[in-house]
């Protein structure tokens, strides 16, 4: 049906633009910003709870949440010690797009804080089609999963600047052969800057929490 | 954008129609068929496998698999003892629907088989809103991923015949209530059938079998 390949065009296009104006307005309040993505239960928002933890006391932190319903995850990284936490409900989408982060955005101050992290929607396909105007793409993918998941999933594997591999803690019980899925990795992003952790234990979260300060540093 | 509203309505009536004549065809062969949906990794090509090596000596199982790349799940049934085996690649597309399975359908021989199991594309959103003309829909949560699931992706849990609880042998290690997790499913799928089971140790694997033998026996 080549009639309709203009309007999906259109529509991605109408989507870029605006992630280029979120970008803009994060960029003048210099704010780092990251839309995290995973399937649901890689552990998004425990990532984002220890997160907090180790930084609430250095920077000021705000939170995006995206949920098709309720407002658990807001609740949690505002427990945690967030400085504004702002929950999205997409109403049955799948994914965020960046006019849904624009409206979000304008709930914010943004010169208030120094690190915007993004909650993206539970889901290993469609977030990988929107951008939202983050500085940085950051997947979890999670030990319990498996060690197929680059190769089903490859286009959110490609997309991303940076790889939490969470609950390392379980690969005891789990047979997860981390070489097969780093040769996946490494095919479809070379050399993307990965991060082994577990929030549970509290192992590899120093790399992960020094790679946003080097970020913000940067920035 | 009310312009858009019967347009949409179209394209969902259109799937169902070719739901229905999915339906038909499979009822007409005398197959009993399920529509197996999770998240990316929680043990939809497990149960396939673990279910073929329980029944596939009493029947004739035949599966197709949706996924977005590659044909690991197809070849994992196969090599389980599937008598057919076929691999829907949905070239980015985040689910399964309707117009892939008759795709799929047309190259069984349905009359060859008992059952026919459907997997769909890893995701807790999407697929619940394409039927494919399965008699059952299936969920399979998984312990890893968290007991707030039915909470944050009601849309999914709303909708489906039965739910196995996968992953079982991993309780001891993740801090998982299995009581909030079940007071969120009662709240949207009341008395919908449950299976606590565990692919690894075998544990509720019989009941699951069993309630597929007692639907195949019915039709």
């Amino acid at each position: 049906m080549p009639l309709n390949v203009p309007i999906v065009e259109n529509i991605l296009s109408a989507n870029d633009r605006l992630a280029q104006e979120n970008h803009a307005r994060i960029d003048a309040a210099h704010v780092f910003s990251i839309n995290l993505m995973a399937s649901p239960g890689a552990g998004k928002t425990s990532i984002i709870e220890q997160t907090l933890s180790r930084l609430a006391d250095k920077l000021r932190i705000a939170v995006i949440d995206g949920d098709i319903a309720t407002s658990l995850d807001a609740d949690r990284a505002a427990a945690a010690g967030a400085g504004a936490s702002i929950q999205i409900n997409t109403g049955g989408e799948c994914h965020l797009d960046a006019v849904m982060l624009r409206g979000a955005l304008e709930q914010l101050d943004l010169t208030k804080f120094d690190l915007l992290i993004v909650e993206n929607v539970g889901n290993l396909v469609c977030p990988a089609e929107f951008r939202l105007g983050t500085h940085k793409s950051v997947l979890i993918a999670s030990v319990p999963e498996g060690d197929d998941k680059p190769y089903k999933y490859p286009g959110m594997y490609r997309g991303v600047d940076a790889l939490v591999i969470n609950k390392i803690d379980l690969l005891p019980y789990i047979p997860f052969k981390m070489d097969f899925f780093q040769r996946g990795v490494e095919a479809l992003n070379p050399g993307v800057k990965t991060f082994p952790l577990s929030c549970r234990t509290g192992e590899g979260m120093d790399d992960w929490v020094n790679w946003l300060l080097s970020n913000i540093e940067r920035g």
